[in-house]
C-alpha cells in the first residue's frame, strides 16, 4: 500500500497543534452549516478564499473551504475518514491536492487521488466531484513542472467512464511564450493571485454553475408527492 | 554563533527553485521601484497583502513587501545581505520574523532580530525600523505562545534606547477570555485574516503615518539650498 492512499494524521511538528485545531473546526463547520460546494485540499484551494474572485464567483454558491496550507494527499485522506464528510449534503466536491506530495511519483499521486475519489463517493454516493488539474509551479521549468503534468494525464485517463466524476484543465495561461510563470499569476511562483485565481478557478465555476442548475432544473421537474 | 545569526540561504528542498526566484524578484524591484515602506519577514506579512486592510492603508504608503511565508531569521538574514536593501530609500521598514523560528529559544530569536536590525542599520542609517510584536498563535494556549512572549519581551528591552527602532505591541485582541484565538482572526491559527489584519496593523499604521507626515513636514522645513 502506497504511503500516498494511506490515511495519516498530520504530526504536530510545530507544538502548537494547528493542523488538528482547524480539522476539528471543519468537522464541527459540517454540523452548522449547509454548503452546496465544497473545496478540499491544499494551499492553492486555501489562498483561493482571500481573493476578490472567490468573494465575487464562489461565495454566492454557499461553499465551504476546507483546505490546509502543506497537506498532502493521505492527509486529506484522514480528514475525509475522520468527520469532514459527515452532517453534510453538498451537490459537488471541488478536489485539489498533491502538489505538495513531493516525494511520491506521478503514479502514487495519481493512485491517492483515486483513493480520494473512492472515499468521497463511499461517504456522499450523488454528489459531483471536480478535480481541477495540478497546477504548473516554479517561477522556470522544472522537474515538478513535468511531474504534475503527468499526474494529470494519469488521472483524466482513470476518471474516463467514472460517473459524476470530472477533472477541468486549469492551467491554460500560466506558462508563458519564454516557459516562465509571472508573480502576476503566482506571487510565489505556487499559489495564485487574484488574477491568477480568474484564470484558473473560471472553468471551474463555470461546470459548478451548470450542475447546480442542472440540479434545480431536475428538483423542479420531479413531481412533488 | 547562533544559527539565527548567521544568514542562510533557504535550501531548494521542493526542486522548483521558488524561494530563489522570489528573492531574485524581490532584488529587480529594488532597481525599479522607489518604496517609502519596505515590509520585510515571513507569512505573516506575505498573508498581509491579500488582505483588504493593506490595500486601503497600505498601497497608498507605496509599500514594497519582501515577505516569503516559511522564511526563518536566518534566510532573511541572506536576503538583506544579498541585494533586496540595495537601491532603495525607504523612509521605514516593518520587520516581521521569528515565529517559524521553531526550534530556536527565545533568546537565539531575539539575538536574530537584533542582528537584522544591525544588518539593516548599516544598509540604510537613517531609516526608521518599526517590528511588531510577535503574534500568538495555535488555537489553544501552548509553548510556542509563552515563547513568542518571551521574545517581545527581551526585544523591548533591548530596543530601549536604540534609536529610530520601535517595537509595537500588536497582540492586543487576538486571545480571548477562554484563552482560544479565534478563526476569525487567523484562519489557521498563525496567519491574519482581514478582520485579525485591522486589529493587528491599525497601530503599525498609524506609526507608518506619524514618521511619514513627520518625515514631509521635516523636508518642508529644510531650507532650499
Amino acid at each position: 500500500m502506497s504511503s500516498t492512499t494511506t490515511p495519516m494524521i498530520c504530526k504536530d511538528l510545530d507544538g502548537d497543534d494547528r493542523w488538528l485545531s482547524i480539522h476539528k473546526r471543519f468537522v464541527q463547520e459540517c454540523k452548522e452549516k449547509d454548503p452546496d460546494v465544497m473545496f478540499i485540499g491544499d494551499c492553492i484551494l486555501e489562498s483561493l478564499q482571500f481573493t476578490d474572485f472567490w468573494n465575487s464567483h464562489f461565495v454566492p454558491m454557499h461553499c465551504l473551504n476546507f483546505s490546509i496550507r502543506n497537506d498532502r494527499i493521505q492527509n486529506v485522506l484522514w480528514r475525509l475518514q475522520n468527520g469532514e464528510l459527515e452532517n453534510v449534503r453538498p451537490k459537488a466536491v471541488v478536489l485539489h491536492v498533491g502538489t505538495n506530495n513531493i516525494c511520491d511519483s506521478a503514479e502514487e499521486v495519481a493512485d491517492g487521488l483515486l483513493e480520494l475519489v473512492a472515499t468521497i463517493r463511499s461517504k456522499l454516493p450523488e454528489v459531483y466531484i471536480i478535480i481541477p488539474t495540478l497546477l504548473p509551479r516554479g517561477n522556470q521549468p522544472n522537474a515538478l513542472r513535468d511531474k504534475n503534468a503527468a499526474v494529470n494525464r494519469l488521472l483524466k485517463e482513470r476518471c474516463i467512464g467514472k460517473d459524476k466524476v470530472q477533472t477541468v484543465c486549469v492551467d491554460g495561461g500560466l506558462i508563458q511564450s519564454d516557459g516562465s510563470i509571472s508573480h502576476h499569476d503566482m506571487f510565489d511562483y505556487l499559489n495564485l493571485t487574484n488574477v491568477g485565481c480568474k484564470k484558473v478557478f473560471e472553468p471551474v465555476w463555470d461546470l459548478l454553475h451548470q450542475i447546480l442548475t442542472e440540479n434545480e432544473k431536475e428538483r423542479d421537474l420531479t413531481p412533488s408527492e
